[in-house]
């Protein structure tokens, strides 16, 4: 098996003055990755002689594979196509039935054909083209001192497009490596606990390579393993988040695509249930998140959005003694606002989240951040007080979050 | 004036696999770009020692300014402080202090502190701390060879705390260039209609930067000018915002830190009034949106989620016979569901919402992204009929922001 690894450099002032942000490269790691050739680094630099020539000589001397994507507009910005030929010492030769195609496209689509498009027919001589068939720059493949350098216009669809059909076929012929990958989502559970209660597991796995991905206060950790053939390592790695979810049920839900709404949205399609939400901190934010998922009128059809006291009793039957004796943000008042749910929407299960959501609102009892999310069916309720942070949106989304979970675990019968 | 350069670096092979996008750089290039540093390039590496090695020796030998970011967290794969003491030739550092309080702050949450979390309160000793206040690792600072290296974690909320509070003032005192800058934020307008109606004013100021930014359908100008003082373009710069507004006043709804929720929330506070939602197919998104702002329980007390018909009928009095004979999707049914969340709510101002998110439920008459928006007061109602895109998440966010937008025209009386 021969290891290759690659370098992707982008070219354009937009994306170093922060205006745009990179996704291409995103995308060009991802068809990589697939076919088991890893970026190894990616840099981005201006549109500035110097620096392309730099790029490529750093990127020649550390990797097999380099992309270049940015600066073939027909634009007086755009130097690559020349900077290429004084790098390689070669003339740009024109390509008169490529000028025809050029010439006929714009005629098609109701444009002129202006004078500074024909430099899109002309190409360094030491470059095989590839087929831009979006867009007017063609790709180009150079073969320099053995290894590959891959040229695009860095218009995204024509980036993918010369991706996929030029540049993946020529290098799968030149590597059969594989990588496959598990994404283990987890929720209400720290890293540094996740690391300790999972290293045991991956330790007597020395080949599996292991990352710790936080965002919004929920950490996915990320496998990979190498693999000869397609599926070879499938049921393994199933089986690693198996054994990472039984040692913590509760803060494990899902799987790469499972985000909370779709392993709530299924469990509710098994069983045929629905689901209704009271809200009052998150503002509508959890009934937001689980009509993210097409097909959710199925389970879910009423939300209540009681930011005030007098819309808790009104719409929900919350009493009014409760609200004075307990305050909104209370177990009394979430327990009222659940019974309310499932009796007013006429759904299987519930959710109620009252908090102080912050910055402001906050006392030494109930300090900001503090909230209590409530789920239920028509059984038995379960209702946990929660303690998050200073910062009223990442309030209100682990609020959400922590609430679609709850939900998961009454359902599973993990509370 | 002395000119100053910067250089960014990536630490994470989440980058470079491209399952995650690099959106921090973009931040931090847009707040040393305010402050007149240029960052002219960016390069991205993996968790491997020999690579943060080789960054820095490439980086220090280019620019004045260097930032870190990623790789500080407290699992096995963040090795960045340990490189960064081989790199200087320094140990780690405890700080008593600071692990008092992060034990403090695990416990306050209800978390056991680990551990592998001591290592968040130690530091290289040439190291000055950056406070972060919104995580564990704290942001640090090196002089090398006359330059700076600013180190931050790579979680986004934590890096933007320690860019704001700790990076940009120190740079700020090494640096007299200054540029002013003001965001036109417009809803509704396409880029190359808001180029052509605003690129008269903008030709008779050659000194102005001028790029358009779009975003979830929405294009937002930036303008910038160079300054001698703090303040002395303010003026100015409000001056174009208000030619181009009133060449649209309906798509230019703001500037700088307005979005339309604080917008709408300045209207009906200055008018002491309320509003309240009925939402079909953004599903609470527009209640989540308003309540977004600290304060809006001063103007928003009630929402509806009325995704199932029946909901509609029950909650809002929505007739069987409209819904019927219209259909759910309708100017009738939003009609509808306007008076019935001002009489429900009793409430101002009403928005109602009815629509096909997609990606499946359209039909040749009303295809995936048409959507009726309505908004009204108790004298009168304006409902009008959109057409979105075939994406479910980007129809919900395009809606609800559209929705905001003709609560602002019909308290303006601009519809």
């Amino acid at each position: 098996m021969i290891k290759l690894n690659a370098i992707t450099i982008s070219i354009g002032d937009e994306l170093l003055s922060g205006k745009t942000i990179d996704s291409n490269n995103a995308y060009i790691s991802q068809q990589l990755d697939l076919i088991g050739i890893p970026v190894v680094k990616k840099l981005i630099i201006g549109d500035v002689r110097e620096d392309i020539i730099d790029a490529l000589d750093w990127a020649f001397a550390q990797a097999d594979i380099l992309t270049l994507t940015g600066g073939l507009g027909p634009t007086h910005d755009d130097i690559t196509k020349s900077v290429l030929c004084e790098y390689f010492g070669v003339a740009l030769v024109p390509y008169p039935e490529l000028l025809e195609k050029l010439k006929e496209r714009f005629i098609k689509r109701g444009f002129k054909f202006s004078v500074s498009n024909e430099s899109q027919a002309e190409y360094p001589e030491n470059a095989a083209l590839l087929e831009n068939p979006v867009g007017t720059a063609q790709g180009m493949h150079f073969v320099h001192k053995g290894k590959h350098l891959f040229v695009m216009a860095g218009v995204p669809n024509e980036m993918k497009a010369v991706t996929d059909k030029g540049i993946i076929p020529i290098l799968a012929t030149l590597t059969s490596a594989l990588v496959e990958k598990i994404d283990i989502h987890s929720i209400g559970i720290p890293e540094s606990t996740l690391y300790e209660l999972s290293k045991p597991i991956f330790d007597e796995h020395p080949n599996l390579k292991v990352a710790y991905l936080p965002k919004q206060g929920m950490v996915t950790i990320r496998l990979s393993i190498n693999s000869n053939n397609v599926g070879e390592n499938t049921a393994f790695l199933l089986g690693i988040f198996e054994q990472i979810r039984q040692r913590r049920p509760k803060n494990i839900y899902g799987h790469d695509r499972e985000d909370l709404s779709s392993v709530i949205g299924s469990l509710l399609l098994e069983r045929k249930a629905t689901v209704a939400t009271a809200e009052s901190c998150t503002g509508g934010l959890v009934a937001s998140m689980i009509t993210d998922i097409n097909g959710s009128s199925d389970y879910f059809s009423t939300g209540f959005v009681t930011y005030a006291n007098q819309t808790k009793q009104k719409l929900l039957g919350v009493r009014e003694e409760t609200l004075a004796r307990h305050g909104a943000v209370s177990e009394e008042t979430v327990s009222e606002m659940l019974s309310g749910t499932l009796r007013h929407a006429e759904s299987n299960y519930a959710i109620a989240i009252s908090g102080v959501a912050g910055p402001t609102g906050g006392s030494a009892e109930k300090p900001v951040g503090t909230v209590y999310i409530g789920v239920a069916d028509n059984s038995r309720q379960h209702i946990q007080r929660f303690q998050f942070g200073n910062n009223r949106i990442l309030n209100k989304e682990m609020s959400a979050f922590t609430a679609l979970n709850q939900l998961r675990l009454l359902m599973e019968g993990l509370i």
